[in-house]
């Protein structure tokens, strides 16, 4: 498979990383960047098939494929030799192929050694991304961490279409790509889904945090819980990043914006934190529609999903038992030659 | 009095719920939502005709007039019978006529046994909401719970309209509708009122909790205390909501808007807690303006606060001592059969 | 087939005009408003899944489904028994599927003697309205007019999808539902399609009136010239508009703008023209796109070039050879009590 | 009556010309711009009451009371001793005290010996503005020129408000203020008003230019004509210009925009010659609601209608018989000394 | 002088076209496109800095380099050999410096024998752009063709900057890089300058078309007599593009906008004709400012600018005196092989 | 020097204070705003010079020149003298000149006992603020509390302006305007800069509170280390407020948007506690950028930032040991009469 071509727009790389022909050997990527400019599944709100665009571009420094953390002190794009591969040639109104495509894509990515970073699109691509991770690292062995207004384990309703943005995760467990009591949501709110989804997903085992037990209990308690949980006779985590798990304030671009969420700073903590902490073996951003942006506040944020992640995926390796990065140490007393 | 028609485009209801002809006895909703499409007390950016409108539709779920909520676990629009009765025929230029007969169809709810939700307008309609309620619960026999980031306690200056929006919590408790010590503000901040206006508040026994105050002792700490206050020898309380207590980034659409409010979090946590906790009998969410709205972020906040109110009352008469809800019991742990 | 409940939103009709269900016999429609909600054939920009939606609701005027033309003063709404039918339930996701559904939408509503009005959606929907269109009235029997910027007859290029919103001209032709030499074309500008496109253009025979030619010789003279084209030895006309054919200085809100188009003011006459002086089997009007359209401008546009079109059908049906519009008579002069 | 504060935001005065006290004798102004921040009588969108603010800032030349017309080689803001009153202390929610205030204001002004321009607001002013001009000039002596897409002349339906935009032009007509057969209107287009309100205009002898009949016809034809109707037995005009007589393409920031209109050129080329043929005594510019505004697009072009009034006045005070301003001469060859 | 890299956002090219090392001998290029993402000459609104980016990606095709006319029949990206230089490093606060080195580049590549087309960046370096073209073709060799809303001959005023979009044109002039009767302009209006700097430029014998004169004679007229003129005794034309010529309803995204001017339709048409007619030594599009654009509809247009400029050029070399292109000539009935 | 005019638009003063002439000894003003409409030195998005005319009239209140502020119970804008000199005549394009100009202003205002309010701007001009500031006060004598999402100590890259918003302050720490060790940041996060700029700030012993440690450790008590270091050995603290330190959901219209902010809530907390608790000698209130900003929520942040600065200076000089303002004190029951 050769370098794809951008969906829409100039052919451009995630700011500004080398580019990578998808399945050639001999490019030592230790990330891959894909883009999915898919929107054939939203439900409501489409324009998510810009993400890819906008999450490339979105940032006012130079596009040199270079983002040193201020926080963690390291420039993940290139300690993990991030590559961009380029957007999967998918067609908004062909769901199946799309899925198909992508869920190739992914798994011939994590197959190479790299982690798969997949800019969405919406969320029906999760169903791609995970199974294409499962088929590499085996069904039921990577814990899914997924971030979202909405547990998207819809489809026991009649009609409809077959595939969108509302099931995948009841998908991935049915198919077992992920084991259900190793799915853990965060940031649940609002009002769907009703008792029959909410009953089939207890019975799976699944863990979501709805809004309310994460403000009576605290959010760094239940994360501290959930990692356990995920990482539970696992080998290790695919973070699934949905930006409407924020509140619709700082994240206003996205197709079915819901009130109550989390604020851009709790995501990216929360983030950093699960990157840092747990082997990540993928890593997907979904569901941010620049149509409905204000200056680029919502593609922005997605952009800093990304490169937190992958900065704590680079902290982590360099770190060792002794050295731990700690938030609480001073800036400029962080050992800044690490 | 008939079904209303819409002042403004199509002829919908809240979310699909059923039509009402306002006054028909042979209707049997438990609450009727009304719309005050009404901004002539604006003393600013006006906009908030479109409330109702707005508030209505802003919702990316079918429109169906089903909303279980995640948190609560009830569809409050089908256990509280919700009806809509349209718009009332508000002109934005004849003040005193819209407060009549926003007020005189207020009571006739009330009076029918029914909550009323009043979907404004501008705040100038709480003149008469809280009217309206008296009229039927009795002069001083339910307090009044108020969210917002101006107190609108004016009136003593000279010169100026009669009415707006910046006075009718004067003239409510003037009147004796809401005793002045049982009139409960959250949220004020900013630049208004002055002195005079302050001394008038504090001489009628009002407790105002300014922004300043909430951060050093805590929003829940302050709920509590305000609770206590509320119901003391009252019946019920009244929440009047208007949207400018969320911070601007959370909520751009209104009149007035002033910095460090509130987060839309916030809002719907409290607004959830008081309903589950308190005896409501009526509610206003007053001052969404759609013209200022981004991507319908303030218009959706709205709805919310509505849909959470309702599904606390809900909550709140389906719960048993023993059986109670508890945020802090994980989502899938609930009881869901409730 | 029961009445069509919405894709997104409330539950409306076309500026409040009576529902109607799709295939009952009973309602006697002489023209039925169809939403086609779809936009998975876009090739760029989305949006125009809330198409319908907008164009039904956009207006200033009660929505009490009447609408007396001030031109024409001829209220079609009434006088041709204009009904809508709701939103067909497309998923964007799901190509195929859709084009089939507002295809045999099309026809039935044909087939019981009304006209069907088509509010896209994007125009990939040309090929369902088109083709529904012919099976009734006759393959090669219903000459088309159709403006836009672009003359959607793509195809030949290798990949891609199989259906979009570039190519269904030429799928109409190359099916026989159309014959190309009645297939006529206004407002084309900028840059595509390339020469083997034109090639097999030409080789069908169509005229395509370019926008350096409509320039040159007049927008008004070219209509006269096409209006006899597309009449010859055909029996009606079906009108396609793209409003984007409309400079995007007045049509914002469309996936794909050009500039250089035709004014507002252009459009609306040259369809208002085209409904009086032909016999109009049916209309589409797509790619309105709410989500980039500023103030609504876009969608009242397009709610407009429906009621001229609608207004000059029945314009048309009320004037006798001695009686005719004359735009030159001015307004008050004009019969009225016709 | 003082020197009137601002309505909303700062203190300011048209593009910076001096201040006045109205009423003052010894001020020797020969235009007066007054405020009328009132919108109570919108029938759709608010927003109009920010028009007189917007109208005075909305420009990119310093604020310094100079604004020379290219075309016209005429400074009008010193030539014509342009001053501003502010604005008067009119509330939306309070109609009639509105109408009388503005009415008061615009006769004193005219008794004064000066031109009132006066900015709204929306139209219902124009029941003000007209009325206290024939209050000084006297009734039925001073023609009507209306530009807008409306013609304002509803009334006859029952229920609904007393006053509003839609209604001032029968007012004004029933109470003598200005004849039927002198008031002529350009730019009407859409779908209101009805059979009934039409007869009654035809029957005041009303002169409507409706879209239809200009495109036919041609603006230049109808404005001679017009020009001719509406100076016949009377001693000056009054420009009445609803900024939604221009396309909303060019004017998106009004409250009931129609599609169709003139463009932002022509309706500046109407006004200019009109004001450089005919007597102007006065004139209103209303409905620009910066709400809805884009890049406050609408707003300059509300203010360059003022200046080209003004500059139009100007220059016809300052050209003689021989020596009169051309279009067709060159702009370096025209007189610079005049 | 190496390849430039970008002064903002990805590095990308116009439309996908080469790039090229600014400079390299070995490139053979026919147009070299040079952004200049410089606006610290504006008066008013800053963002045109961002104007080369936009422009060069405002566009719904794929962006592969090619863009065939479908007025023109002919792809001048590649026939044209149109290469991309990238932006030049301008930095906004630092005005002398920025315009020196974009004459340079001009400079050097006019000297390299390709066409130089400058994306502004604000009108400003036009002085950089014509001095540079006149430092190869000599200067006063080439006559200048002016689209704007302003004459931007400022500069006679004391105080202010020394430099700025204000006033490069006078300084053209002074200097001699452009003789003033050589100089021509097209759709001035609104209220600037005056009589000193009108009476400058007369005395230079600049021929300046106000928008009146415009509307008097008529476009097509004054094109003709000023391509006459432009061309006499001149061995080319430079055109000078600043997109405020356009009315701001077509053309939003500008600094200073001037209502009352051209269409985008009568832009295109004009430079299309001028660079089909004209020899063309090089282009500037300037004051493309993206904040204030809406859903990029101003960027698409100065990118249809260029692009209507090079099929032009591209046309006029392949056309015969036998075999003209001529817009009265049906689309497809034109000469596809040429 | 006289009163300066405004740069653009009307020649207002913030929110109706007086107006002053900068350096007339005849006025006794306790606080002088400056406006510093200069963004010539920003790296991305410009519009800032826009932010003092946005700041000067952000509000929904009479632009009376008082504001009491409602948890302080002072009005600072009367009790503190506040006059408005109005704008620097900088121009973007002239960045040595402009900053040259600003620093003498500050130094005047300061030397004539006032406290400088600086108004941007983009952040270039803190090192002109300081600078004068220092001048007055003694170099190294006033510590400086800067909140940003950027350290803006950039410089030590080669190439590049050699002024910018990149880099004042590492301007200012190396004239020794500022002692490295008094140097006080909060808010940074984010990717810049890279650990050489990240050394020098270490030594220079400057303290970043970067929110990871914000959030690891609490906003409150890192304001409290951090006022005890600012003034240790000095004489009073500048407060230097990039808009960007609080998140872009909150404050959209800034040149360089960084997520992961503080709320807007936090930042008028902390600059009233720094103004109530600390000596403040000047503010300025920098990167508000209009062009970007929706509903004016950035602008009224920006300036509420100015009233909370200010209201915490007055309340400080009225407080004294015993009467001290507490933030847990019902406002009803705070001493009104101090």
């Amino acid at each position: 498979m050769r370098h794809l071509g951008p969906a829409f727009g100039p052919d451009i790389t995630f700011l500004g990383v080398p580019r990578l022909d998808l399945g050639d050997p001999s490019q030592d990527a230790g990330v891959v960047i894909l883009g999915a400019p898919f929107d054939g599944g939203t439900s409501y709100r489409a324009g998510a098939r810009f993400g890819p665009s906008a999450l490339r571009q979105a940032c006012y420094m130079p596009h040199n494929g270079t983002r040193r953390s201020l926080a963690l002190g390291v420039d993940a794009l290139t300690e993990l030799r991030v590559h961009d591969a380029g957007d999967l040639p998918c067609y908004s109104g062909e769901i199946e192929q799309s899925i198909q495509l992508i869920e190739r894509s992914v798994r011939m990515t994590a197959s190479s050694g790299a982690i798969p970073v997949v800019l969405g699109g919406d969320h029906t691509i999760a169903l791609a991304d995970m199974r294409g991770i499962a088929a590499h690292h085996g069904f039921g062995r990577i814990g899914m961490l997924h971030f979202d207004a909405h547990p998207d384990t819809g489809g026991e309703e009649r009609g409809g279409p077959l595939y969108g943005h509302g099931k995948p995760m009841r998908q991935l467990i049915e198919s077992g790509a992920v084991r259900g009591d190793r799915f853990i949501q965060f940031g649940l709110r609002g009002y769907w889904p009703g008792p029959e989804t909410l009953r089939w997903m207890a019975e799976r085992g699944m863990r979501s945090y709805e809004m309310s037990e994460i403000g009576a209990r605290g959010l760094g308690a239940c994360l501290t819980e959930a990692f356990g949980l995920a990482m539970d006779d696992c080998d290790g985590v695919f973070l699934s990043v949905d930006i409407d798990v924020v509140d619709p304030g700082h994240a206003p671009g996205t197709g079915t914006p819901e009130p109550g969420g989390l604020t851009a700073r709790e995501l990216l903590d929360a983030v950093r934190r699960a990157a840092y902490e747990l082997p990540v073996v993928g890593l997907e951003v979904v569901e941010v529609a620049p149509p409905y942006d204000h200056a680029d506040i919502t593609a922005i944020l997605g952009s800093r999903v990304v490169l937190e992640a992958l900065s704590g995926i680079a902290r982590r390796r360099l770190d060792t038992a002794e050295g731990r990065w700690d938030p609480a140490v001073p800036l400029l007393q962080r050992d800044l030659n690490r």
